[in-house]
């Protein structure tokens, strides 16, 4: 394999940042502070790291104006550094192979329009009448259902299952394992027995989505679910029917999203919250990880929910004394009341 | 595409409707009534959504006796619209198309039944002495180990994974990405090392269970794993061994169940619940979201867990003082010893 | 098939067990003590069934000497009859079957070595410079990126997808849907718009881990995720980029552990525990199911949290007094003082 390298200048030029040191010394990686080897940049963007710039064995550092004052040698200054990291970061990922095309054991159903600089990988399936842009990538035993269409520059890993009839915008990420398009859990009781209710709507997701692992998104019941341009998702997230999800909002890993929920552009949530069905979730909400939503949020800012962590010992005795808090509460007002 | 249009009054008699208005009204699909066009039907279950009466453009609704005194117009009068919805969701529902055979792709063991009319898709992989009934549709990349059995009228959609002598009823309908027949989590400690518990028990499903996508249901230690009929899983959910769950319960998303749990029949466990093992759940428990039930239900009831969603300034003060709640409970109590 | 059967001296003979009754007795399976039928044995680890030892039909018991006392037909005694279960067990599991070569239908890059005694499946795609080791079965419908290492006696269930570069050591069993090596979630902030941080590390995994269905490890972002040897992790969980988790740690379901978190040795985790990232995790530490870890655990020992299972009518009410709690405890501070 060549080694990529570039000059500090280089670098310097991509990252609009200011370069300090020698604009000609080569960069071939880039490592944490404390890793980094001679030839690699290093980042600086948590101020309790700043210690290791001492030692740090980085060719390079990126750095923010306010720390760049106490650092003398090679360095990038930018505002944002961990922009810059992911600017650098980009430089030496390694390209994804895939051969333009469609691989001999791959089956394609009719009239379909793959673009010819797709490629579609082995043992992928796809149905009848799905659209796929140029340049994306479809893993390996994908299986893609009637009537879907996927814009250009998409990447698909191996083993992504869509259902009929979704629309994929371009330059969207999906891993492995992700299920989209697949019945929202929609029932009717009849007497005790559940009648299935067909889910007819379908699964929209925006430009430059990222879907993590194993998360699944579930086809709307009459009319579409919907994730915005620029969403970011973690693994093993579960949207139910008909969420709709705004633009930038970023949610981390085992987030559930219950049905016909919508929530706004900007927000950021933690892994593990679960939301609740048919509520709004205004812009600009930051859920700490495993919130529980059971109501609207009508306000940005920062939630949470639970009780944190305890030595087993006296979560039991809280536990007990939780239930009665209502009782609690009353017996102090009493207590209140008779000494006024 | 044809379009499907049915009268009304083929409609009412499908529902055992009662029919107001025009018996000849054509009805070409359904949608919300804020959504609704001329020549779709729609539905009322919710009193919240009433005043949409009176602007949507439906050609007709489906609502219930008390509702229907203040609607004059083309009507379908039923005690449970929401059923009637569920009803006619399915005559405007895509048909799936799967051709009878097996795939030219797909591998198959030895000595399988598999029924003329049930369709095997592209790149399906099926072992030795697998049993698939008539009309059973097995999607593409879906991979049916050894001595499984499948019944009739299923559907296993793309990329569903049956470990080695599951046996799967009929009429169930299985997601993508779902495992069934995984290896219960059993170890034995032998001084600090785990050794691995050999799972020889398998999975049973009941007639007309759903099955969510990425949803996970492992074999039994000893004794099977038991879906009972006409429970509805939704996605995402964790069935650990042995568990065992009544008829026609219902369980919403990322939902738990530790190992050797019995769950009663009619059920209804919201999403995220997490249940642990060896307790038992009587019939008709409701659990609301995300509870955590860590001890047997011996009560049908409602029941539920957790703090409610706080801001994040006001819920860390209350963890601290969720920790110090034995200590409160005491406090008050001398408080009001000293008072008498 | 051909019956398996022991005798009892055999099996003696295994668990190092001293044999009381018959040493000829032929088993013939394994099964709990209310379920087994003469021929099979059983075994008793939990004090609470010592009741049936006087109706159950097994052949023959295992349990510990101070059970053995008060049982004076054929047992096996040993201090943990536990352990003596899963010995037994492993006699009794049908091996799994799989030919060693690569299935006709299987696709492998450039520049791999498949041991000739490994198995690949049908529908199996390998990338470039793979390494397999000997007799480990890749399960039909596997994918593996280019450059991953797989060691000797590894068993792949069927779907399993691995991303490029993946380190996996020997004996490791990894069940159906897991991914290893999807991307970490890692973004910086733009002006609002999510910049991805290309993920350049890998995941190591060690020596005899397990990995239950559809569980999802993600790659390093710089560095490696890494899972230590004897590590069991139960189906859905959840590992984030660059976590550590120490040797044979066991984690139940659904678990989730975000970036960099660093995990002890020997730790027990229960299903559904939520661990932020960037923390410490001591040796030895227990977490009781659905724990949220939000800060480091400096000492062993076992802990949990929320607030236990409720009926919803009396948790609505704690739930309102659980947002006034800090009140609650300035009240009765007050109150206190006032007495003084």
């Amino acid at each position: 394999m060549l080694e990529t390298s570039y000059t500090l200048s280089e670098i310097a030029k991509l990252l609009g940042a200011k370069l300090q040191g020698n604009p000609e010394c080569k960069i071939n990686g880039i490592a944490a502070l404390d890793r980094a080897q001679e030839g690699q940049i290093s980042f600086l963007s948590n101020a309790q790291l700043r210690s290791h710039l001492a030692t740090t064995q980085a060719s390079a550092i990126i750095l923010a104006p306010k720390e760049a004052e106490f650092y003398s040698k090679n360095a990038l200054i930018m505002d944002n550094p961990y922009l810059g990291y992911a600017k650098v970061a980009a430089l030496f990922q390694p390209k994804l192979t895939a051969k333009s095309g469609v691989h001999k054991t791959a089956v394609v159903g009719d009239h379909c329009q793959i673009a010819s600089s797709a490629s579609i990988g082995a043992n992928v399936v796809i149905g009848d009448r799905v659209v796929i842009g140029e340049k994306t990538i479809v893993g390996h035993g994908c299986v893609i259902a009637d009537d879907t269409t996927i814009g250009i520059d998409c990447c698909l890993w191996p083993r992504v299952a869509i259902y009929p009839g979704v629309h994929i915008a371009n330059r969207v990420l999906i891993h492995s394992g992700v299920v989209i398009g697949s019945d929202g859990f929609g029932m009717a009781n009849d007497n005790g027995v559940w009648q299935k209710i067909p889910q007819l709507g379908s699964v929209d997701i925006g430009d430059d989505v990222e879907i993590g692992a194993n998360t699944t998104i579930d086809r709307g019941a009459l009319d579409n679910t919907v994730i915005e341009q620029g969403v970011k998702l973690d693994n093993q997230i579960q949207i139910a029917h008909n969420v709709h999800i705004g633009a930038h909002t970023a949610i981390a890993a085992c987030t559930a999203i219950a049905g016909s929920t919508k929530i706004g552009k900007y927000c950021m949530i933690g892994g593990g919250a679960s939301i609740v069905g048919h509520i709004e979730i205004v812009d600009k909400v930051i859920l700490v990880g495993t919130a529980v939503v059971e109501k609207s949020i009508t306000e940005p800012g920062v939630y949470g929910s639970g009780t944190g962590i305890l030595p087993f010992r006296e979560l039991k005795k809280s536990i007990i004394r939780f239930r009665q808090l209502d009782d609690i509460a009353h017996r102090l007002q009493k207590l209140e009341k008779a000494k006024q």
